[in-house]
């Protein structure tokens, strides 16, 4: 897999790049990740990539062409040199399509479902902008998708595509080592996690729950998915719409709401 | 305004704390930012700060003790002393009280609200998990808010914490040029943003919309209301019901609702 991240910050991604599962999976050759500069595909010589908006009205407007063009050269079509010493992107091949993601408060919001989805590509480009919107024609006649990561608004793209890249690869095979791959799956199950607990057994006078010391499997995974339902339904009623829930959890559903009922 | 990010990862924090608004911000000294690597409080020989669960199962738990001990540390009440050179932090003065914000994926979904209401106070905690689960006691004694930023799986709390701290950093007076303030909008005012153009007025002979070419600023004003309720209504239309419309504005959205209806 090959990522490629269009930006006006590469040291933003670098960092987040060399570090933890998205630096392992690198080294392990699983995943090839890109900062690329577009200010470098400006096309003019005060480098400039935004402009002031037609029609009026404050903030700035990324201009069409460096991202189109830095875009193209990722893709191999046009190399335009790199006069900066940003790192030099290797040409895709041409039989695999991209994924272009435009990250923007209009996009679709993203999921654990599109996570999925886009970890079976095989390039993804992201492009990233900074305080300014987007030319509307990037969005028309370039891009294939726009990722929105929630509905607050951010300075830049950057840290809704590092998010965007880290849910991806850690789905990538190889990527996660097998202990830690267990307790991270609040939205792959549809239910939130249930309570975990470790050493101390008491902690400051707050005691771990009898159960999980009794050393009665079949008796803690009811309580475990009883702990995960319960929580579920205080925190996130809606994501139990679509859960997958056995007969079993139905009924313990429907007791844990007429327990939370006031008299 | 403090905040402090406690972290296995400080050097993810430290690349996106000097860059861009963060970095100047952080300049202007309007906010101070520190990552503190909870490791330094583990106390113990291996420096371990996580542990198999009670129960069994599979993942590693985060254990209290370093959190406690790193939280109480950046609160000044137990100075610990810090041996791995991380930066050392400076104590809070007693009379305020910060928000202790885990990043999980149980926690409350952030969105704008929460944004505008933590952008009020002066100390802001974050602690961030990596792979691991955390110990319950630190969710029932210690945190004051649990917080997720959408409903994906993450190999960490990093990102989340740097997406909220970015959102919460820019609504501070002053940090965002005023060059920088009007275009970022689109969840202050309930809308989607309407399209932005910019120079070329023809690129790759997709045209800028004569509208915006004309001069007539209040039929654009017009023209961009209407491009930003049929971009919300076609993309978000839950947006609409939270959004202040004017009764010209329900009158738009009638007549686009009409619109789009298949004959």
């Amino acid at each position: 897999m090959r990522i490629d991240v269009l930006t006006l910050f590469p040291e933003m991604c670098e960092g987040v790049f060399s570090t933890s599962i998205l630096g392992k999976a690198r080294e392990k050759g699983i995943v090839s990740l890109n900062a690329v500069n577009f200010r470098d595909f400006s096309g003019n010589k005060h480098n400039s990539v935004d402009d002031t908006p037609y029609g009026g009205g404050g903030g700035m407007v990324l201009k069409p062409d460096p991202i189109f063009a830095a875009v193209e050269h990722v893709l191999g079509i046009e190399a335009s040199p790199l006069e900066n010493g940003s790192e030099s992107a290797v040409p895709s091949p041409s039989s695999v399509k991209p994924r272009i993601i435009l990250m923007c408060p209009q996009g679709k919001t993203y999921n654990q479902k599109i996570a999925e989805e886009l970890a079976q590509e095989q390039h993804l480009i992201f492009i990233c902008g900074h305080y300014e919107g987007y030319d509307e024609r990037i969005r028309e006649h370039l891009v294939t998708d726009e990722l929105s990561i929630g509905d607050y608004v951010l300075t830049g793209g950057e840290l809704p595509a590092l998010t965007v890249i880290d849910s991806v690869v850690r789905l990538q095979p190889g990527a996660l080592g097998n202990e830690t791959s267990a307790i991270t799956d609040s939205f792959s199950t549809g239910l939130l996690e249930y309570p975990h607990y470790t050493r101390p057994a008491e902690f400051r006078g707050w005691k771990v729950p009898d159960m999980l010391l009794s050393g009665h499997h079949a008796n803690i995974e009811v309580w475990r998915r009883e702990q995960a339902l319960q929580r579920t339904l205080e925190r996130r009623p809606d994501l139990l719409e679509s859960a997958e829930l056995t007969l079993k959890d139905k009924k313990t559903l429907e007791r844990l709401k007429n327990e939370i009922k006031p008299e």
